[in-house]
């Protein structure tokens, strides 16, 4: 089944604001098994009437976002009022609602905030209890002669709409469309792996079945495995993706670094960094998941040679003979991070992240990623990342964080196999 | 003027890709004096010609991303060419840049690559130097009877879109529109202020001139204040911006991070960071900037009390009596961390990010910012920010950098005059 989306708003237009409505409502929709087939984006005004007639006469869904509010630019319910041939009624309940709403702010109500609860005839009032405006649901009864069974007028303001989808939108449809609470979509997160490699070893036999819709993401060091089909089949499949993927998935949808700290969390260990190259951005993204002070001791963004010394006790020779960016001192690093803090282990990164600094045996991108763990002998990755700075932050941060998890998950830390080390794509 | 974008590509309908584009490229566009009058997503296929057909007989400009490459989907260049009645040709100088390409990178080439070196006749090739896809121009000359008299196909990828677009869009669009080469674009972006003081302080009067466009756009801690209008104009008005936000501005276009590394550099200053709640962040932001390594000497994320202790010196009564979130620790860390690096200024944060963590006295989101400074007395400012995690550790750490800024150009350090500390909006 297929769904169009407009979205109006002239701060979209003006790009004043990213428009993050599309990737929301895919994901929401996709486990129903609707597509986007299409997405507009009008100013506030009038083509939002011509947008909505050719939506209407194309999908079977239609869904807007904004042009609900109570200025004169905001005609998204006028318009499909008299497309549709609906007359406006005031609703009293609503016009109720948005007083009270005023009135327990204390604030005074413009006289055109009562437009807000004009409804047209036959529509179903979707209440908002995060804004003044209502949504609007117009099932088939109501659209006559258009293509479309359901329209969905919705507010724009993320923290409106999203509650909104959850509450109302998803639960009409999955009453609307029985079958489609069969579909299930699944995602398998995976690291230190190309999509290609993803897709020879599993993801070509599974599309082979017929049953499952097989799709790849591949970001800088990541790859999304996504599967979308009935449970049985999804259930079926998932013994052969573990097989030959299991190493390198490292959840089925949190992040990298919410992974690691669960990991952490669950077995009662404890972790320290000290990063050079990455400046704080280990600890950054493992600090980001709440619940990490449980588990992250200490970081220490070490930048200057002094600092490796004196909070790490990195040998002064040892950065004189090997230089800051070698093996040896990813070791030391990571060593001394773990004495410091006192932690079951220690991760430790130092690199050129460009775009000056590099030579002829070190190049921009070369960077040694070094991991302590009490009882292990300290291991380091050696990588190459020749990608922009934060985009070598990144694969380097992940290489870390993927390092700590095979420790952790007993895989072999060498990624072996073939398998490229994280790379773009 | 107004253009058109058409988006395409499964990946951003599907929900895997937040479509930036349109964003982007109305910030690009707007200078010229061009806005963006509708924005579609199709599918990669057919959907594609129906779009560009609709496009081009109502703007004057029409952008399309994506559907270049080499596989059985991409066919946004023979929906043009099959519209426009242009024959397909062979650019043998494309191709050779393909073959050189893989041949550089040891790859073998697959025949569909070639491909991408097929141009309609008459449209001018854009080269593209990160990526194996050109993009093609079409002047009116090629474009009939349709309204358009621009079009341009370009690539999906932003860091191949983005060049492209510096490159050779603006460049064509600004010798095709001349008067829009008069017209500039100036942005002051600003923090520790909301969008509502800056407009009443001077963008009302500059509004009232009439000459010039005025615009905000307001982030968490920065506000965006955009200018567009001839260079006298913009001149003229330069001199009363700066006495009414002269000290809020930190930048015409740069990160609060690269002005601040930007001051130190410039005045051989050095700084450390000691980091609780923004958890590696702030070092992560300051590190981000290319030439960092010059002025940053060391960041210590202490997150736990003992990491506080032992490597930054912080009495363990402090703690006890005060609470690790506390001004007199705020101190204690960022003197500590300027002892330790040896540098000219240490920032401090301790806060509670949440979600848990709260008190009556100190709830969610409350946070102490220090700054020690040689031959100053130590700064605490206190904050409140409560935001969601990810949102509370940026404003936190742009208090810190606001904080430095503000100590190195000698504005005060108590942001007063009504202005509310940095805050959403």
């Amino acid at each position: 089944m297929q769904a169009e989306v407009i979205n109006t708003g002239s701060e979209l237009l003006l790009g004043l604001v990213q428009n993050k409505h599309l990737a929301y409502l895919a994901g929401e929709l996709a486990p129903l098994g609707i597509t986007i087939s299409r997405q507009v984006c009008v100013p506030d005004g009038p083509p939002v009437r011509e947008a909505l007639r050719d939506a209407l006469g194309r999908a079977e869904i239609v869904i807007t976002t904004g042009g609900l509010g109570p200025t004169s630019d905001d005609i998204t319910r006028d318009a499909a009022a008299g497309l549709l041939g609906l007359p406006m009624e005031m609703d009293k309940s609503i016009l109720e609602a948005i007083r009270e709403r005023f009135a327990r702010r204390g604030l005074p109500m413009a006289d055109n905030v009562g437009r807000q609860a004009e409804v047209p005839r036959g529509a179903q009032v979707l209440p908002n209890h995060h804004g003044t405006a209502p949504g609007l649901y117009f099932a088939a009864s109501t659209l006559g002669s258009h293509r479309a069974r359901h329209l969905f007028l919705l507010p724009g303001p993320p923290r409106e709409l999203h509650p909104m989808v959850a509450d109302h939108l998803l639960p009409v449809l999955r009453l609307a469309l029985p079958g489609s609470a069969a579909q299930e979509r699944r995602i398998y997160r995976l690291t230190g792996i190309g999509e290609s490699q993803v897709e020879a070893r599993i993801g070509q036999s599974i599309e082979a079945r017929g049953d499952l819709e097989v799709g790849y993401c591949a970001r800088p060091s990541e790859v999304d495995f996504r599967l979308i089909g009935p449970r049985t089949a999804l259930d079926a499949v998932e013994p052969a993706i573990q097989a030959e993927l299991g190493e390198w998935i490292y959840s089925r949808g949190d992040t990298l670094e919410k992974s690691v700290i669960d990991l952490l969390r669950n077995q009662h260990l404890t972790v320290a960094v000290a990063e050079s190259c990455t400046g704080g951005n280990l600890a950054g993204r493992l600090t980001d998941v709440p619940g990490a002070s449980e588990v992250f001791l200490a970081g220490y963004v070490t930048y200057a040679n002094l600092a490796k010394e004196q909070t790490l006790g990195v040998p002064a020779d040892l950065l004189a003979v090997h230089g800051a960016v070698s093996e040896p001192v990813a070791v030391a690093m990571a060593e001394g991070a773990r004495r410091a803090a006192g932690s079951t282990f220690a991760l430790s990164t130092t690199g050129i992240a460009g775009p000056g600094g590099g030579s002829e045996t070190k190049p921009v991108g070369t960077v040694f990623v070094g991991l302590a763990a009490e009882g292990h002998p300290t291991t380091v990755r050696r990588c190459w990342f020749p990608v922009d700075r934060p985009t070598f932050k990144y694969m380097t941060t992940s290489a870390a964080l993927d390092l700590l998890r095979r420790q952790i998950l007993g895989f072999p830390l060498e990624l072996g196999g073939g398998a490229a080390l994280p790379r773009l794509g």
